[in-house]
């Protein structure tokens, strides 16, 4: 994965994909005494991030592809049944049973296949190839695909120059991290191109195998495969090909509490008019209550949650 | 007020206000049957457009002025207030007393003092001068001033550029109206620029004196102050100078319900993933529930809600 598939990656992007926001709020800043800015990847169609690491990889499929299949607790789900639809593949999506049920919608709406299984009892990876062999589909992995990682990486870019428009030469990139692609792609982007800026991955506590394995040199996997909030970012363990670029050009990572999440994803309300879901709020959770720095850039990844918890997230910190 | 008016606005905010994003999205689209684009002034500073007009104002004011004092139920006071901040200078919002709870709060932390009075007792003018008077400030009127209308007008100019980067050349631009700044600034920039894109105000139900005036050629006022949720856009009538630019450029208006208003709010948040306030989502709702052409693009204004309305909002129709 190199700065090169980035570039061609946001080349093929051009048009099909939006180029979000940079947002800040006067109110924010002086109530955390520091500058906050927040990169508004849920304003990315699909709601994600997920979507550009989708289309890149969609795009650079081989011609007679028939069609895809992904697995995906929901965003990288939906931005590869849009992505597969805008091609005019076929696509099916492997879901755990209790994903949120709007990003199980969602993918139906895009005009995915969802098979749904139960994280407990059943072999996602078994199931997967099966489909893969009986249909002749395409696997696109959510992290461990060099196009993907360049798709995610196109983040970096924009913020490269949305970061040198405001002024800001020296700066923490707070990134939320599950398996890894999304910071992989951002710490490739800027450093190559802005090198003042460093990449953190953050994650929920309990689900922090990126932070323990930076910190320890090796990769860590995590103990529990549920138990926050925070659904769209919780993955066992680093990615192969996502570790090794993160070891080199990221870190340390951070850790925040699922109500810390929830405070940011109140305050994102409130100052920022955004929606975002727990495993998007996480970053600005840590950019709010860890990062010690100045200036503090977090990549808000996702705004697809369901109504009922945020109503809840208002009804306890708004 | 002059297209040339418009464009020497934009300069003047150019690095001051953010370019808002124009967002749509396939689900919607979708469902509507229809393209829906949505044009964010809610992730403006200060949460609306306000801040585009007061910038302008307070940016052209003669050498020497002291403070500002404005009118407002809370944007507009929100904008004044951020950009008077901004310029150095003192700042008075007076503010009818049941104005929500979030904009007084906010206009407070922007550094400008409020003076809260009775709508049903007090005559706001009378306060107004007299603190004008008394304190040499100077008043910059909500809708009814060239220099207004011409920084509302920077949404229009950039909305040209955005309908043609998305192939847009005929459509419908639909736009939350009180006294008509926003509305007649956007008229008169496309008018000049894209005149395949026509504006049509769009009012709550018993607060449609705009439409009520384009159609009958002649200035017409609301019986009631109170009684919209829409709070943003509860004005009187049509601005002086705003009526005649909108007769000559826009209609015919449209209006929506409270409850459609809420059910736009509610598909914002679930499809674009923004916070709309009830006066800030009706010419989404009148796109949604009203307008019937292939392609429309509607001006979502404002995004300040109190936590609980949003709440009841997503109980109801999320």
């Amino acid at each position: 994965m190199t700065p090169q598939m980035i570039k061609d990656a946001a080349a093929r992007l051009r048009g099909h994909a939006r180029v979000t926001p940079l947002l800040n709020a006067p109110l924010l800043d002086a109530a955390f005494g520091k500058r906050i800015f927040v990169k508004a990847e849920c304003l990315q169609l699909t709601g994600s991030f997920k979507f550009r690491g989708a289309w890149s990889a969609v795009s650079a499929l081989p011609p007679g592809v028939s069609g895809v299949l992904a697995y995906s607790s929901g965003n990288h789900g939906q931005g590869v049944a849009l992505a597969a639809a805008r091609h005019g593949l076929a696509c099916v999506i492997i879901m755990p049973a209790d994903a949120p049920a709007i990003k199980i919608a969602n993918v139906r709406a895009y005009g995915a296949e969802v098979v749904l299984y139960d994280r407990a009892t059943a072999n996602r990876d078994a199931l997967g190839d099966r489909l893969c062999a009986e249909r002749g589909l395409h696997l696109i992995k959510p992290f461990d695909d060099a196009q993907v990682i360049a798709g995610q990486g196109s983040v970096g870019l924009e913020l490269v120059d949305q970061a040198a428009e405001a002024g800001i030469t020296q700066a923490q990139v707070l990134v939320c991290c599950g398996g890894g692609g999304l910071s992989a792609g951002i710490a490739t982007a800027l450093a190559d191109r802005a090198p003042g800026l460093r990449v953190h991955p953050c994650e929920p506590v309990g689900f922090d195998d990126m932070a323990r394995s930076l910190a320890s040199g090796q990769r860590q996997a995590n103990t529990a495969a549920t138990g926050s909030i925070c659904d769209a970012i919780l993955t066992p363990a680093p990615g192969e090909m996502t570790f090794p670029i993160l070891q080199r050009l990221a870190g340390p990572g951070l850790t925040v509490k699922d109500t810390e999440a929830q405070r940011a994803m109140a305050l994102a309300y409130t100052h920022l008019r955004i929606v975002l879901e727990p495993g998007g709020a996480v970053a600005l959770a840590a950019a709010l209550f860890r990062d010690t720095s100045p200036c503090v850039i977090a990549i808000a990844s996702g705004g697809n949650v369901d109504p009922a918890l945020f109503r809840e997230t208002l009804a306890h910190y708004a």
